[in-house]
Formats: C-alpha cells, structure tokens, sequence
C-alpha cells in the first residue's frame, strides 16, 4: 500500500521512498484492486504516530512501583485533580478572554458603523454608503490580515481544530497541536476572524484551546517558551497526557456551549478509550469548573452582580417558553415530529451538499493555494473578507424588507429571561436604509453578531419575511462554505446554527403563512432547523444533542433534537462523511473509525499484520541500535533471543535513544523512570545524536527497557476482535504471536484503517 | 479461599463442598492471612457464572459469519433500532401503569381517611381518631400484605433491584432477576408498597422493571410463560442480551426521573464496558422513547391534552425560580458554595451512619430471618408497616406545630408551572389536628406522597418549624433505614431524597433565622441536603449528578450539585461502601470494582491465576466430558494436543453439552449456529442428562465448538492490566500463556475480586 504521489513523500512502515511519480498506472491500480475514482481519496499517510495509552511496565517503572503504596496513590490522585480543576479554571478564562475581546472589537466595530459621520443610517440619507462600505471593509480586512498573519506563525492554529483534537484523542500523534504557540496563535487568532465579520465562529477554537491547556499545564513546562520549567515530574506520559487533553477539551466544550455534560460526552465520543469511571468524573468536574469560571467572571463584569452565576455559556439560545396569556401555546406537539423528521432529511441533503462543496473546496486549495508561498493564503483571506464585507453590505441594502415595527416584534414570547437583556435584542433590530418604525429584516440578520442573530430567529416572533429568510440561508451558506478552510482559525458551529436556523424559521413561516398551521411555535422550528443543519455538516451524535439540549435548558426538546439528528447523520452518511473527518481524512490521518464493518471479519490477524519485522537481540551494539533507528520510522522493536521465538517483548525507540545517550555520559548501571521521562515528549532525534560521544562498539542490555508483558494476539483472531483490543486498550502496536510463542507479526494503527482493512478485503476476495 | 460457613454452600471452583461448619479456627484464619474481624466479611461466593460479552468465533458462528454481507449488518441494526425503540416504549408504559396505580390508590387511600365519617378532621373534634388510625392501618397492612405476597413468589423482586441490575450489568449472571414473572411481582409489589404508606420509593423497581423488559423483550419468548415463544433466533447472547439491559435499565432512569442523559450514564457507569458508540446512541434513544412515552400519556390523561408532552418523569423537582419582583434574589451565591460543602460533609457522614445500620440490620435478618419460614419475613414487613403508620399518625397529632396559614405560605415564589398545578400543592397542605387558619406542618410532611412532600420542601416559603424538620428527619430516617430490606419491592431514591431535602430545609432555616443570612433561597438548600444525603447513602457519581441536575431542569445548579455530591461521596467512602455495593457483597456476589488499587500492581498473573486445570482434549469420549461436566463448576475448559501445549483454545461447556445431545439425536455432522443458540439463555442441566440416550464411548469432536482466538495474557503482566482487559472486554475467563505457548492458569472475575486480591497480596508481602 506505500507508495509515493506527486510531491508528497510516503513512508511505508519499514523504510522511506520519497520521490517524484505523477500517479499509478491502471495495472498497478487493479493489482490493489482500487479504481481510478479512488486513487482521488487520499491514503492515510504512514508517517504519523500512535500516541500510547497502554502502560510499559519495565524494569524503571517497576522500581518506581515497589515504592508506591495505596498513600501514596492517593496522594497521586488528589494532585490529580488539583490539575483538573486549574485547567477548567484556565480554559474558562481563555473562554473569558475570547468572549470579552471579541464583545469589545465588534461593538467597537459596529459602534463606529452605526455613529461615525460616516454612519450608514446617515449615508443613507446623505448618499456616502460607499465611504461607509470603505470604512467597514477597513476594519474587517484589518482584523482578518491579523488572524491570517498570527495563522502563519503557526499553521496549526488554522481552522477550528476539532478535527485535530478528533485525531490526538483517538490516538494519533499530529505535530505541534497541543502547544502554547498553538494556543496563542488560534486564541488570538479567533479574536480576529471573528471580529473581521467573517463568517466563522469561535467555538471549535474554543475546544481547541482547552485541548491545549490541558495538555500543557500538567507538564509545568512548555517547548515554545523552554524558560517554563518547574521541577513537577509527574504526568509524563500519552496516557496521563491523553486524559488532561480529554479534561481540557471538555472544559473547552463547556466553556463555550455552557454544556459540561455534553463537553464530557464529546470527550467519551472523541476518545473513545474504555469508559474509566474515575476519568470521567474528573472531566464532569474539570468541565463544571471551567463552565462555572466563565459564568462567575461574566456575571461579575457584565452585571456587576459578583458572586452569583447567572450567565450561561458563551453561545446560549436563550428560554423557549409559551407566554402565559396563551393556553393554548406548546412548544413542540406530536404532530410536528413528523416535520422535524422531513426537516432532518433535508439537513441533511444540505450539510452534505455543504461537506462536498467543501471538500472539492479544499482539495483545489490543497493544489493550487498550498504549493504557493505563505502569502497567497494570506490574500485568500483576504479575498474572502472583502467578499463577505460587500456580500453583507450589500445585501441588506437591496435585498432587505422594510418592516413594520409591530408591537409583535416586540418581546412577544416572554422568551428572554435575566441571561438576555432585553435591551439587548432590541438593540439588535436594525432599521438601516429604512423609514421610521420600520426596520430592515436583512440588516438585522447580517449586521449583527452571529450569537443575536441566532437568538433573533428563535425568538422574535414575524420579523423575517420568507424572502429574506430564503436569501439570507443561500448567501450564509455559500460564504460560510468558501470560509470553512482558509488559514484563519474558523469555527463551524455559529455559522451553521445559524444557517440552519434560517433554513427552520424559513420552513416555519411558509407553514404558517401557506399551510395555514396558526398553531406551530416558530422558535422550535427555527432550533430544529439549526440542528438538522448542523447534524447534518457535523454528523456527531450523542454529544451534539446533549450539547444542543443543555443550550435550550430544556429537557422537554431532548426528543425533538435527536430525531432531529438521527435524520440527519442517517441522511448525511448515505452521501460522505461528516465535514471533521473529511478534514482528518485530507490530511492523511489514520484515524480508526468505531468499529469494523461486519464483512471485516472474514480477515484474520495474519491477513492484515505487517509480517516483516526489524528484530533486537537483547544485548546489542550500540552502533547496530543507532543504524536500526535511524533506518526506521517506526519505534517499536520485538526483542528476541538468539533462537528467536522465545521471547516476545518490545521496547520503545525514541525513548531508547535518549536513555543511551545519557547511559553512556552518566556511566550509570541503569537509568531511572524519573530519567527517561524526563524528556517527554520530545526525545532527541536520532539523527542529531553525535555518534563521536558514545562507543559505537558498546554492548547495551535493553531488557531493562523493553516491555515484558505486551498484549498479543494469535494470528487467526478475527479482525474486529483485534481493532476491538487495539482502540480500546489505545495501544501503539500489537504483536502476533503464534501457538509456540513465536513473534510473526505486529499490527499498528495503520493495518488497521478503513483503507487498508478494505484492500485487504479485496485481496481476500480476489484469491477466493 | 474456598471454604464451607454456617449451612451455606460454597463451591470451590474445581469442586463443590457443602455441609455445616461452625467458624474458621483462628489458625486456620492466620494462614489464610485473615483476621476475625475480617471473617464477619461475607465473601464472595464461587457460585456465581459470568457472563460473556466476548464473541466465541468458533465454527458455526464463523458459517454465519460468511454469510453476512454488509447489507445483511445493516438490516440487523435496523432490527436493533427497533427493538430499543419496544423497549423504550414499553418500559415507559409500565412506569405510567405504576404511575397511575400508585397515584389512584394512594388517592383512594386519604380519601377515605379525610372524607369519610370516621376522617381525622372530624374524628379530631369527635374523639374518634382510634378508629381513625384503625382505618389507616386497616388500608397499609392490606396494601403491604399484597406486596409481601408477592415477592414470597419470587424473592428476586424484594429490595429495590439495583444492585441486581448492577450485577448483571458488571457481568455476573444472577438467577432470576430479568425474568418476566420477575417484572410482574416487583411491578404489581411495588405498587401496593408504595400505596401502604411505607417509606421506599418507586424508582429503583422501575430500573429493574426497564432492565427486564430490555432482557426479555428482545427474545422474543418466555422462561416464565413457555407458551409465549416466536420464531425470532435474533440476539441470542449474552452480549447482545447485555445490551439490551443497558438500555432497559436506562429506559427506567429515564422514565422514572424524567432524565434520559441521565439514564443513559447511568448504564455506563454500571455497565462500564468498553465505550461502544452506537450502543450508547441507542441507549440514549432508547431513554428518549421511555421519557415521552410516559410524558404523552400523561400529558393526555392527567391534563387531556394529548399530543402534547407537557409532563416531565414521574419524579420531578419543580421549577426553581426566583420571583420577578426580587431582584436580588439569586439561586445561589458563591459564598453558598461554602455551605454546600460542609452540608455535604453532614450529608456523607449521615450517609455513612444509614448504611451501616443498614448493614447491620441485613446481617442480623440473614441470621435470624431468612432461615426461618417464610411467613416470618411477611410477618416483619406487617410489622413495619404498623409501627410506620403508628408513628405517622402519633408524630402528626403530638409533635406537628400548628402554623399561620399566611400569604408567605402560598405559591409565593412563582415555583410552580404548568406541571405542577397550583391546586396539587395547596391541597398537599394539612390542616390536620390544628384550628382554622391554620395548619399542622408534621402532617404536611407524613400526610402526603412523598413526592408531594419533596416539593413542599423544595418550594414553600416558610412552612416547617425547624423542631418539626429535626423530628421529622429522624423519624424518617430511622424509619427508612429499617425499611430497606424488608420482603417488599422498596426504592430508597425517594426516601432518601425526603430525608435529605428536610435536613437541608432545616439548615436552611437556622441559617435564616439564627444567623440571619436573609438572602439564602430556602429551595436549593433543601435541594442540596437532599443531593448530599441521597449520594452519601448510594455513592454513585456522574450519573447521580446528571439525574439530578435534568429532575431540576436547571443547569445553573450543575456546579452545587457536583461539589455536593463530590464530598459526600468522598466523605462516606471513608466509613463505609454504597448501600448498593453493601447489599451486593451481603449476597457475595463477585463483582468486580472499577479498577485496582495501585498497590495490586505488586502482583502478577502468575501470582492470582488458577493453575490446576481441567483440560478436554480435541477428540474426547461422551463420557469422560460428561463426567468433567458433572463434577467442575465451571463450564469453560482448555482444549489442548496430547503433548499438552500447542494448542491453548476453549470451549464452553454449558453450550456443549446442548450440542451433544441434539448431535446424538439427530445424527447431524455438526450442529449450526442456530441450533446452538436456540436453548439460550437455559441449557439444559447436565444432572439431567439421560446418558441411556446417548453412546458414552462414543468420540466426539470439540474442535468445532472451541474459540480458536480468546485473549490471552502472559504469567508475568500485572494485575492492573489483566483487570483491565478483563473488565473492558467482558470476559469470562482468561487463560494465562506462557512464551512457549502453553497454557499455565487461568484467570476468572473470582480471581479479580477485592477480597481475593487482597488475600493474595498479604501473602505476597509475607512471602517477603
């Protein structure tokens, strides 16, 4: 399956070819059984790593066992959730700092607009819109160049980083995600595109930056800033690592939704590791932190009202409730399930036709924008920007309504509570290019931010005329497609909740208008509308809908909502994937899905393991040692005796190399645990190590460091059995052995990709 | 570890023993590491089978295995989609029948006691409360009488079914629990329960009622009623059963708690099984159907507005809200939080004191009720019956506190919406024993259901002296812990929420009127008391908090709730286990705790492993298997080559013995998948086996029916990781391999217990 394409340099598992070859034959093709229309799919690359959850328990680790005790566990324990409860408090603040900056750029922003001399209310009447549009666009290109710029620094810091945290929780080490210049970048990179008006929001970034707290303050230490360094030895390992990051992304989550429970379910989606009862009630703890953090500090600025906890998370859908004058009023009846189900399909058709569109989006911009200097990116933004800037403009000056401002436009529905000022949504009607008591239904969609916008759909009653509404969902959502991939760091949430909440109060109103259905409350539809839409672009499943019910505070919409998302996913996946794997899959990733298709099981271990290995004697040169390693990409060796069979065990590479080069300048017999993870996570690289330093002829004795008692396999375990062991005990590599103990192959992730198992299959079926 | 106490019988795993041994000798109990405190431990009987979530891909499956195409996968999951939704509806069907039962009978029952001539209003003034009472206890004994009835049928409905459902769900076959004559006495038992006036909740039958019907619905067919059998072979296995119960007893948290997240952790947390996606999606959908299922029907009888779903789960909290004319009233403040914890200290240690005497109680009726007939257990719960009546009755007339029935009193907080009409709470307040104007706050409490009296506590302004609240608390307290064992269907969700709620009522109230923090919101006090006391008494920890947080409909009370229950849990576990984990190990049930301590990992598999074995060869005589079969336990066995190595694979024995004797009947080649499946879940008894039937020198051929691939481990892996692939992957034993490929051990969940574990370490240390 290794090959080399264009200009991309594949690595298979045992040795790397890099190369310029325009593409496959048709031969060659038939012979992997693929088709040409596969050969566009991107393969897995081999040059990622797994991250390892499984424990080595060798000779260092031992002695660091003899020395615990159930105290002392404890005591490990507490420290632990010390930990915890600071990354919900720093990933709250993080949320706070985005919320506060974005808040004061946009009011700033929309302030100048709204009352400059150059104001468009007054333009409009003095005929200056086109330095109005001028001065607009000023702000708005300013703000993108910043976050495009920032995303430059560190191109990890581009889009919403799910789809990375999707990748390092399931196991793949993607560099440089989880690092502070990450975080710097995407944080105030995220200030920027949002402010810039584009249509992108800052809740994935959101995820991201918790990911990154909690990936980095257990370690007490950062690779970007190396003067960060506390003698705080704990944590230094994938495994503790890989559940601070699931903490951090769920406080993330929390943070940005005021959903802990759904962040923490986002975790057990993502992660996917085995349900670990104290893990979990650890996120649910680091998430409320980080939730409540947000809430106090909000409370405190905003209302001045320090020490209560009034606010909700950052994107809140306020309280759907029927007046108390209407009786007769229901949120949702039974009836209208069925339109909920229509309703999902139809998210679905649009967030696949939205994922496809993307796609072909990023695949052009993968050849024609990516090979160009950093620059072009940068003006892609741009470009963007100054589209989205007239669009919107635009837009609300042709296409908008005029309005009459009724009494029903008003706060009609009781709908915003305390959270919600009302001053707030009033303030948000916009009366642009419009005589007195009306106002502009266009301008109040687009020139707000996203958030009101939103809340302006699901509760003001008749505002928007069909029109409108049908326009405004056409224009946001190919804006929001063109947006979704250029190096700014660009949430999909808000823009299609949004869109799709468009697309519901759309359908609302031609069923009350047309259908005549007086009954039907609007602000369902219109949620049910942003779900369907955002089920259907997303495609995630349990914590999406608990994320989308803790949003209402509502219970009574948990059946509504997942029918919602049922519909849609089961609509979406007929068509391709959801828009975060299509992006894991561009990149090459190889992420393992959540279980194998039941055809699989016609493979067994043996048809599927790499069965040429790279052996270690357990008393080698070091000369020998050094030229394994630097020939090899993997880092994982069996260690076998002389007779090779007897023993079975691994040891780890990378971290290998580090112990030998301090073995030989300590001239210690041994080294410790503390010792070897001292460097975690970046060992040295081979290739850097000064040969001179050492003696090449040395004999080291690895036994001390290699894995004694790894899980195995047999060689006839049926497939799902073997990707059932390796996801769930989130192991790095999984040796074959057969019935006398002998080692004949080892299965890595990435024998074990949906591609990979598939051209198997096919070799399976072709030599029936 | 295996031994012979009192007249019980315990089984070794390789042989059985029974008879009447008295005690251990002291010695006996130093060499086995043990001290005689320790000995009043009941440990955990080797009687109990697990069950088996890995798949045995042994021949016959693998035929079924080439028939599946992914065509074939899909249309089974849509089966599985289905069947979830049956037993989402049905359990949220038989938790309305509860419902409506309890709530007509309870109805009817002070009814009569307010209306009809001998009602304690009048007989107050006419003298004739004697009779009164006798009325009262004319309408509990018969109700409760009923209920012991019942549960004489079968005492697997006694108690509240948690811990069963626990049991199974942690993977221990418990006889009897999911079965359909089961379902019928705890649904009917709990019922009159309820009704007779005892303090014990409907909430954990309800659990139990979902699991059954998950276990049993899927089936298709009946142990109980042999005539409801159909022709469906679909899901015949432990795993999908197992399954199936996760989402049966979701659908009970959900229906009964109107909390379908909640419902859904609720299985994982129990279940902890690997974290499987698309089970755990249709666990939540599963709990959706259950919710609004119940939440329609409701909604159509109670208020006639069918189609709407106005009505959350049958235990609701009410809405908490602050009224709109104060606006500095908050739910909560920070400085709260400090108060939260110390309440949830008081509530741990409060916690910590019901389970103990709790504990006790249950040893003292091992020893001195069970034994005797069955009419004495009946006899026991009369008995509590009367004395509960009596003290409801006396407390209400001697110790109530006649109070104002002043405006403060009334719906004064806006707390009641539409779910909870006005009417239900003005009518739960009684004026028994008190002049006009007044009313009696004791009878407010013990005159009502108690759900009625929970949102008394949670929602009424001002009502309870705290003398009354302080009586009532101990009173109930008490009450309830004698409860909780008796020969009746009896939750202790409600109870305990009762218990606690007043406790928080009361701090509430002397922090309001002795110390004089006038802003505190009496409500969420009296909520969070009921969170500590509640979780210091069952120690669960997320899905405790999710139930709760959804029952309130308020995600501004996560935080309160967490830390509370946090604490109380932590605090509690320093005494004491859970009352579910304590009535598990009373019945010395194996179950396997969520990981192992870190001192277990001094140990290895070599060091837990059972290593005399009871091997099978490939071709075996029908009468040496029958003889293994006859005097082993067990019903799993290595199948090894005449050299005794190369091969390491299992079978099942109780499967097998099934196989043969169709395989001698029908003279077939081999059995089909189908046929080995089609006894499930009751294989015939190999005691009943009429071997004249058979040819007992006749060789058969066990190659067919063994699993070729099981996991394995290596002697030398530590406990935490054979614990962790057993617990994650379900297994039911585990044969440890040695690195030639013999097979040394093997290891079951006896071998992974605590008490187990712990023995083996002390020897460990002694070994030393």
């Amino acid at each position: 399956m290794a090959g080399c394409r264009g200009s991309v340099c594949y690595c298979c598992r045992w040795c790397c070819c890099c190369g310029e070859r325009e593409s496959r034959t048709p031969e060659e093709l038939t012979i992997l059984g693929e088709t040409q229309e596969e050969e566009d799919e991107i393969l897995p690359r081999k040059d990622y790593e797994s991250l390892d959850y499984d424990r080595c328990i060798n000779d260092p680790y031992l002695e660091v066992l003899e020395t615990m005790d159930n105290k002392k566990g404890r005591r490990y324990e507490a420290v632990k959730w010390m930990v915890v409860f600071a990354i919900g408090v720093c990933t709250g603040l993080v949320g706070l700092f985005v919320d506060f900056f974005v808040r004061l750029f946009t009011q700033l922003k929309f302030g100048v607009v709204q009352s400059s001399p150059l104001a468009v209310e007054e333009c409009s009447q003095k005929g200056c819109l086109a330095l109005s549009l001028l001065e607009l666009l000023g702000f708005n290109l300013t703000f993108v160049f910043l976050a495009s710029l920032l995303v430059l620094i560190e191109p990890v810091a581009a889009g919403s980083g799910i789809p990375e945290i999707k990748c390092y929780l399931n196991g793949v080490k993607v560099p440089g995600i989880v690092r502070l210049r990450t975080l710097l970048c995407k944080v105030f990179g995220v200030l920027f595109s949002v402010a810039g008006g584009l249509f992108v929001g800052k809740e994935g970034p959101m995820i991201h930056s918790g990911a990154v707290v909690g990936a980095g303050l257990p370690q007490f230490q950062s690779i970007s800033l190396r003067k960060i360094q506390f003698n705080f030895p704990y944590f230094r390992s994938d495994r503790d690592k890989r559940d601070f990051v699931s903490a951090g992304a769920a406080a993330g989550v929390a943070a940005a939704f005021g959903a802990p429970i759904g962040g923490t379910l986002f975790s057990l989606e993502e992660g996917s590791s085995f349900w670990n009862q104290g893990l979990t009630w650890k996120v649910l703890f680091c998430s409320m932190s980080a939730t409540f953090t947000l809430n106090f500090f909000r409370s405190g600025i905003q209302f001045g009202s320090w020490g209560s906890f009034q606010l909700p998370g950052l994107l809140n859908f306020g309280e759907f409730k029927c007046s108390d004058s209407d009786k007769k009023c229901h949120l949702w009846t039974a009836m209208d399930l069925g339109f909920f189900v229509v309703m999902g399909v139809i998210g679905g058709l649009l967030g696949a036709t939205f994922n496809c569109l993307n796609k072909r989006l990023a695949k052009y911009r993968m050849r024609n924008v990516h090979p160009k200097p950093k620059l072009v990116r940068v003006l892609e933004s741009l470009l963007v920007s100054l589209v989205t800037t007239v669009v919107v403009f635009v837009a609300s000056m042709v296409l908008g309504e005029c309005r009459q401002m009724s009494s029903a436009s008003q706060i009609s529905n009781g709908s915003f509570q305390l959270q919600i000022t009302s001053e707030d949504v009033n303030s948000s009607i916009k009366t642009f290019f419009c005589p007195n008591d009306t106002y502009n239904d266009m301008a109040t969609l687009f020139f707000n931010p996203q958030e009101s916008a939103i809340l302006q759909l699901f509760h003001q009653d008749g505002t928007f005329s069909p029109v409108t509404l049908a326009l405004f969902f056409v224009l946001y959502f190919l804006l929001a497609c063109w947006t979704y991939g250029i190096s700014v760091p660009s949430g999909l949430f808000v823009p299609s909740l949004l869109c799709g909440a468009a697309f519901g109060r759309l359908v609302a109103n031609v069923l009350k208008s047309y259908i005549g259905l007086g009954h039907i409350y609007s602000g369902t539809f219109a949620l049910i509308g942003a779900a369907a839409f955002l089920g259907g672009v997303v495609r995630m499943t349990i914590s999406l809908t608990v994320i989308l019910i803790e949003s209402t505070n509502e219970i009574t919409y948990g059946l509504p909502i997942m029918i919602t998302l049922m519909v849609a996913k089961w609509t979406g996946d007929f068509f391709n994937k959801g828009i975060y794997d299509i992006h894991v899959g561009l990149r090459g990733v190889p992420l393992l899905e959540w279980e194998t298709e039941v055809e699989m099981d016609k493979l067994r271990a043996s048809d599927i393991m790499e069965p040429n290995l790279t052996y270690v004697y357990p008393h080698t040169r070091i000369q020998s040692l050094v030229s394994i390693l630097r020939t090899t990409v993997h880092h994982a060796f069996p260690v076998v005796t002389e007779n090779r069979g007897n023993e079975k065990e691994f040891m780890k590479g990378n971290q290998l190399i580090s112990n030998n080069i301090k073995f030989k300048s300590a001239s210690q017999p041994r080294l410790s645990y503390a010792e070897m993870a001292e460097d975690y996570p970046r060992y040295p690289d081979i290739h850097d190590l000064d040969l001179t330093l050492l003696n090449p002829r040395m004999i080291v004795d690895v036994t001390p460091y290699m894995n004694p008692s790894p899980f195995t396999v047999s060689p006839n375990t049926h497939v799902s059995q073997v990707f059932n062991l390796f996801r769930t005990m989130g192991l790095r590599h999984l040796p074959v052995v057969n019935a006398v103990g002998e080692i004949v192959g080892i299965i890595t992730r990435h024998n074990l990709t949906y591609e990979f198992l598939h051209s198997r299959l096919r070799q399976h079926y072709q030599t029936l």
